[in-house]
């Protein structure tokens, strides 16, 4: 994700970290190629080009305007979406970090409690990690040692859905302190409560990164989208003369740069420059549970170069 | 579902599979005749055909942006509704696992608690199959006598409402568990909710199923965007001759391609390209339930030919 | 509701059930023959009648887009959030059912709960039948006394708020088997929350069928868009002579349309067209009820001549 | 609001209640002779005015319809959510005349328990007339008076927030019921939840009530549409003469009772033509608590010249 | 946020406050400058520039208004979701004060529970005070001193988190009254649940304040604006002259207008003049919490030259 203040009107021009002209910068080199030989041909007239009037476009314009307004809309949505759920992990970790204290009588205690409290906190970090992973296609091996210790770790790693054990896992804590009777049967709730919530958000995140925008949404973006831009040198030469080089590549930037972006924002979990923190989110997880458990939280993830991954 | 990672943008231009094109192409090749048809006769004169200016197109061009951009965008929110409803599925199983596990005493009992709850998980995923055959005019007897064996397979099927069915044979485990004292009030609650939630998910699906868009708008969209194709050809020949053929296309291939996308996304449980993978949705429900249970689970579902049903 | 399998693209442009163009028919009669007027006016050139250009009309149309579009939208919205919450209501009902049955030890008793929960279901059904009476300015004696008997019947029907009266009575069911010792305080608890959603859906009920869509909408709309058609043959004549006629009226078909069909969804539990199929949804609940009692459940409703009420 | 059956297409376009015409009436007319001005100034040429083409204010368009559109839909959105909390208000009230009765053992008591339950029931009505007042900026002294007696309704006005004591006192005889035994843990939950919801009511009620759709929107639809409406005759008149007033009063019509409606909406709780009905959901809930308590409800407010107040 | 009586329509042509206009003045004079320089090079013929025709621009016109509607749309949903947040912070707060006085026998007890209460509601008005700081990077030492007390206050700055140690020291307060014996299993659950809903408060602002809008849409939208007002002298000069250039600044400052006030929606926390009244909303709290507790309120925030903080 780019963090950075607003950079003045004139700097926002130049940017480029965070922009999408990089990614689409092939296409339309080779868009401005084609619009230069319909303009270079039409001069010389070697070649009776046809000749359009603009307005036909505005009727594609109507097509293009739904494609293109739906894709970015849903595809922000499901960004929106996938920083939502992981908001609602950040507090149900807090919730149950909080929860547990409020129902556990840790000073009294042998200290038993505080260790199966500290046991479920590891547990749903772990979970969170092991969601990044999982959504990320990365490795987490190194996370969940650090919080679950070799033994734990290598036995969730065995498992096909690893995020779902460290929440079974935690449940099975919550059992343990039930019947161990640190808590009643309302205490089991609530913290069985937000074990559900937890794995709701990583149903939710599942869901995202598993199912794609429907294929052809793209297809016809794509493609309408390219007959577009590649029709259009036609009809602004007549009008426009050489500048319809320039208007084409304008054109151009604004479709093509929405149809990257949509697609960058339409799978918010990578690692590209526009998708989510979940380094830095898992990070916050980490400093809540580390806070409540009353030893020194670690630093939160700062943007290097205005980026956060 | 369609799933594949982006190709190349020149391959996009190219792939049918999951594109829109094959089902539309006959429509394209009459109105393509029609267009020739129009062009030749404006050629040679044999008749005087009417000349029309673009500009009422414009007019037009309101109403059909509204009819199609409604359309797409309510039909895309039944197939993404439908896709959550069962991402909650998935995790209120799942919970349903996790639960049981938490509230039930599995390693020093009889053996009996454990059983139940087996029971209990075995009935939720019949309930998954029963809903996915239902939404789909399919059978799913295989699957309820893999899941319940024969007996109450058989008995599930003697219901109107197998999948209603299911949930309730989960409810008596339940309530089994509860006269049996493995599980309080506060237990027989938790697992209750999740029962209620899967019920919640399968009412929407039917709901999604049964009740398809006003047919009013399927006409009315239908038939302005016939209207302006077939009108369109009039107007364009005067402006730009025979390219009037191809641009009449291009306009033709977005409307009815987002028509016919429209309709393959209203009823997202069909078996069509785009439609939701609930086969892959029921895998993942016996995977996490495999799973809780401690058995082996069962490989995921790969799409086959970038294709996940 | 009109439920029928799409139609071949030929037929679809000549179906009139569930179309819109029987109501608007006699409103594009009316246009058609002032339009033909301006034509023969025109041509005749007995008047000196006004010459406008097209290009005015597309400033008008921004403001009818937003009026056409926002109307639509939000009587669609009302449309589908009716079916939602009668979507709720079905599992609501069947939560009823299963959560009584889980609570219940209907084998072991002497009969009393299993006779108190047939009671329960049957004010839920009766519930859901005052309320389709309600929102459709109906009787419902008749499906009264088939669920209460004639004496419950008569007492609920002189109340004001039936559908009220009847979940109060659910609940005095509730009161019943809690002071009975059937069920205990968590039990009741289950068993009210699901009466609270069904009164919830109650009230979206009667909250739609009361408010309809503010009045100044429907006059604005109503006016830009006869406004509109009415002046377009002034412009439209200039431009296309005679076949001003025809086009005036593709406008007028789309313009009138959809300002019908939004009026008809708006008001989603009426007895027209593309109203909800509340009749169906009953029996939907009936059916539900009579499985979970154990009895021969009614027939689905089916839809006669594609149309299910 | 206004409340009637849909009028004829002809009588709709010349109805008066309801409508925003009186309201941006004299704009109109100050417009109307601005344009009139233009056309005879052009006409006489006595000064030389610009002429304008009417293709720039198309681009202008874009930002128009961008603003109109975004305010229309907002100002409907809270107009609607008002509605939606005030039904959440309705079903609420009925939920804690329901759970109460279920809850209490009303038969078998001295009659305290009843007593507490009228004490409960008239505060939760007392709270929705405070509410009403508040967010109309009205007097509530009456109403209050009537349901609480004197005594009570004097102390309740003397607090900041009426409708927040109202509920905490109603959380008192809750607390009561407790104490004295007549309701468990579970019970005080219960109707504990259906008032922490009625504050819910009551602070978006407060939310829609005092933060208003940000200025800088009012200003800039403001200021736009005027600079569009009056920049219009000089592009008009030379394309359509006279006629140019007509036209520039029909857009004016659109963007200025757009402006108008919108800002109506925007504050659902006034007293305007389409603001909410809240003393005639006032009465619904009167009509709940008096059915529920065993006495003759008062009437339904019905509309005074097709207007609910 | 401004919060004034909407002004007659005259004034509101001229009113600044709360108006974009200051902000975007600098850019609309070098605009000016820009595109008087392009009017009078077109006119004394000193260069040959381009002549454009208006037609492209309405091509471009379908990006501008995808990015610019959207991105307004997307700003205007933070900061609206930012308010409602805050809101049920208000109805969360003044819960928490209802249900523990239901809970609590405040007056037969040694005051030890209402001392208890007193402490939890401090501990949530201080909540509400650091949350406020930490989404605005202000201080909160001054607020919490005068709610907690210097030493609760300076322990709670020792911590990375301020607002979640604050509920977590509530939540402590919680566990003690239920160890005490003042509340039951029930009634921690009760007030649990209203603490881990204040948490879900705190992550949807943190959320907002943390998440910008992807930067690559401000770039885009940015970009697109910038050589769209550039570019229009150059087709504006053409068709009116020396009026381009106040066809131009109209134009650019609707784009403009728009651009900055998406800016100033998009972090909703600031001390801008459109920005939520945080300020006051702490001020709601605490005189929720002041009346709940019997003390004489604090007067609520008073707007100045029409503008609350």
């Amino acid at each position: 994700m780019i963090v950075r203040d607003r950079p003045s009107a004139l700097a926002l021009l130049f940017i480029v970290r965070g922009s999408v002209v990089p990614r689409i910068l092939p296409h339309l080199l080779v868009l401005a190629l084609f619009a230069t030989a319909v303009v270079v041909l039409h001069h010389q007239q070697w070649v009776v080009l046809p000749e359009f009037s603009l307005a036909p476009f505005a009727l594609l314009g109507i097509a293009l305007s739904i494609f293109l307004g739906f894709r970015n809309n849903a595809a922000y949505d499901r960004w929106w979406e996938g920083r939502k759920q992981w908001g609602e992990m950040v507090y149900k970790i807090r919730s149950l970090a909080r929860s547990s204290e409020t129902l556990l009588d840790l000073e009294a205690e042998n200290g038993r409690a505080g260790e199966l409290r500290r046991q479920l906190l590891h547990w749903a970090v772990a979970h969170c990690h092991a969601l990044r992973a999982a959504v990320r296609n990365e490795q987490c091996e190194a996370a969940l040692i650090e919080w679950l210790g070799e033994t734990d770790a290598e036995q969730a790693l065995t498992h096909k859905n690893v995020a779902d054990y460290c929440l079974r896992r935690a449940g099975r804590v919550v059992g343990k302190l039930y019947r161990d009777g640190n808590i009643d049967a309302i205490g089991l709730r609530i913290l069985d409560e937000h074990l559900t919530r937890l794995s709701g958000v990583q149903a939710a995140s599942e869901r995202i990164a598993t199912t794609p925008l429907p294929f052809a949404y793209t297809l016809l973006t794509h493609r309408t989208a390219y007959l577009y831009c590649y029709l259009l040198p036609f009809a602004l030469v007549t009008a426009m003369g050489g500048y319809a080089v320039l208007f084409t590549l304008v054109v151009a930037y604004t479709f093509f740069g929405l149809d990257v972006l949509s697609q960058e924002m339409e799978d918010p979990f990578g690692r590209e420059a526009n998708d989510l923190p979940l380094d830095a989110l898992c990070r916050v997880n980490e400093i809540s549970v580390a806070e409540s458990l009353g030893r020194t939280p670690p630093e939160i993830l700062m943007p290097k170069n205005h980026r956060l991954e």
